[in-house]
């Protein structure tokens, strides 16, 4: 007799980002003649920056020639790609990451998701709330949760660690001493933002408990302000606790072209088992590496003048981010995030829901924006916009806002 | 307390291919000067046809441009690759497989390790013997097997299904009937092709039993035989037992470029559930789609030029295939395979192991192949040579192994 996972079985409706498509395409059918602008999803929408467009037409014209073909790539991605992100994204940063600490992959959404399968189905899993939906489904699907609790409007057997105005949508340290401990900073949906001082708070606990914290810095590019880390292992003591995600989705526009990597330190041990020994053969075991192409557009990142062009990519969106914050602001709405994170979080008026809040920006302003109860119960009563549209989009979706 | 998942501890060494490769080194530091040709890892070195590089300089071209940009893709992949695949592998061939029946991956190793997720940890699996590592070690990972068994060299609590010369490389079914069964034809390691009447008996007895097959359809391309069936859903019925996996890696040369397709019939349920649902949601949940480039490049391969250049690509192989087939025969050596697969299965000679007969062929020859107990434990007494090296390079190797 066949059985399914019938963890799935406990997921409540289908992934936020159908939902919202949904709805948009509905609406859009109905009114042909309007046009939408999409601040909604966290996709970005300026084109690859010249030296990466360059280095793909490179890499693929190697692929056409029998003495510069590349087949399958290593386990861990190719070496150029890992010593490039050794030097650049650690040991400039006073990190010491070895380039066999790094394990390249296909994006950041498939590491957070597979990350947890090295651990046992008995960890007790901490998430941030509002919090990133694929951390919490994962741990579902594999069990390691109870059912969905609708009163709640969570999971049982998960411990969620509020991020709301009152602490300046900073998790504290939760009653409950979890296993695993999932961070997200700067904060995908909040736009906050950790401090070393905080973040190495987290790591201290981490230690003392023998905890692992799950550090997802996929938008570490969009920071600002000096005293907010770039890596976790910035913090004293992270490589004996700590996993770091990382992506080129957000610093390089690569949501289309999928490359990302993970940081297993060989420091990190847990029940008397090396974690870097396990994501090793998670990696090579379900995965085959990520196209050389792409890991050759990973390496023109950070190529001078690589790094320039997307410094100017990434000060592009951020104007987006103050024309959204300070507009918002200017319209009497409260906001918080947009100074070190694409991402512009604000309370809905006059008490509206989110989903009431969605439905309204749809249809006065043919604004698409993200619920924030979709990440979650303490997300009710917020909303995100994203720093990702075009200039002018946000320009006029704001002046539409502001109109209401 | 974090644990970790101790079914990865029931693994045995490391992946198979990190052995080879870590032999054929040290041979090659101490013998710089020797030449080694490598027949033994399913990797191909003719480079990507032109057609495909058309297309991957076109889709590069694109994402350089705000107009023609691509970001996220939809979760199941485009629908310009669905629509192409569902016409030229299913429509043509008299299967009724529906685009969004199609879901595109980054290959067929990643969807062969991810699929097991959806079902139940208490399923009974069974998989030929030898093997394709992946199905196995997937499942271990899972908790689907009991401990290694270092007597009959496999682990307790799968079902082995044993394919050797005595039943002509094809598995019987066996005492105990499994609910999860992977089959791979034409298969990898043996080479040996199944008729589409052979594999139908498969088919009715999934159907009768309510088991699941898991196709491994790989290798396709190579099949050279009317009666061999190039998808498991040109027998009746398969649409309510059998799941496809496919690959771009060997009809195209895909293997760094990474793209595959997995099959969920709708009709497909189990345990009150329909399986197709369940991918999707872990499709969508843990991926974040294929490249965009890559999925153009895979468009590609079904063009009137790409089905031709490739038609030639796949002729070049099978020609390598011949001189190992008839050059090991001619030699005095026990073959099969390499009729309809880029593999040929070949009889260790005078009773040597297969890691002596490697370990004597890397020093005697310098040609690297795969140990057939790499496979599995029916695979001991066998070695796996593929027909993927460059002709010139076939041609040497076999002419110094008849010289032995």
């Amino acid at each position: 007799m066949v059985t399914v996972n019938r963890n799935y079985l406990k997921l409540q409706g289908s992934y936020l980002f159908s939902n919202i498509a949904g709805k948009v395409n509905a609406y859009q059918e109905v009114n042909p003649e309007n046009k939408i602008i999409r601040l909604g999803i966290g996709d970005v929408t300026q084109p690859l920056a010249p030296s990466i467009i360059e280095a793909l037409h490179k890499a693929v014209e190697e692929m056409a020639h029998a003495e510069t073909f590349h087949g399958y790539a290593p386990d861990l991605g190719y070496e150029f790609l890992r010593n490039t992100i050794a030097e650049n994204d650690y040991r400039e940063r006073g990190c010491e990451i070895m380039p066999d600490e790094i394990f390249i992959s296909d994006g950041a959404k498939s590491d957070s998701g597979n990350i947890q399968e090295i651990f046992g189905t008995d960890n007790k899993v901490a998430v941030c709330d509002p919090v990133y939906p694929v951390y919490v489904d994962t741990n579902v699907m594999a069990g390691r949760s109870g059912e969905y609790n609708t009163s709640r409007e969570n999971f049982d057997g998960m411990i969620y660690m509020p991020c709301r105005e009152e602490n300046g949508f900073l998790p504290e340290f939760p009653k409950e001493i979890p296993d695993l401990i999932y961070l997200c900073f700067p904060n995908n949906p909040t736009g906050s933002a950790i401090t070393k001082e905080q973040l190495q708070r987290w790591v201290d606990y981490a230690n003392k408990n023998g905890s692992v914290i799950i550090y997802d810095a996929a938008y570490e590019a969009y920071i600002s302000r000096k005293e907010v880390p770039h890596s976790i292992y910035e913090c004293k003591g992270a490589q004996t606790c700590a996993i770091e995600l990382r992506s080129f989705s957000k610093n390089a526009g690569f949501t289309g072209v999928r490359l990302g990597f993970t940081v297993v330190p060989k420091a990190l041990e847990r029940d008397g088992v090396s974690l870097h020994s396990l994501w090793a053969r998670r990696h090579g075991t379900k995965f085959n590496g990520a196209p050389y192409i792409v890991q050759r557009a990973g390496e023109a990142v950070y190529s001078p003048q690589g790094k320039a062009e997307l410094k100017d990519q990434i000060a592009y969106y951020m104007r987006n981010a103050g024309v959204i914050r300070e507009g918002l602001k200017a319209a009497g709405y409260s906001v918080s995030g947009g100074v070190d994170a694409p991402y512009i979080w604000m309370k809905t008026p006059q008490s509206m829901s989110s989903w009431e809040f969605f439905d309204y920006l749809l249809e006065k302003a043919n604004v698409v924006g993200t619920p924030g109860s979709g990440f979650g119960a303490q997300g009710e009563g917020y909303f995100r916009l994203t720093a990702f549209g075009t200039y002018e989009n946000t320009l006029e979706a704001i002046d539409r806002i502001g109109k209401l």
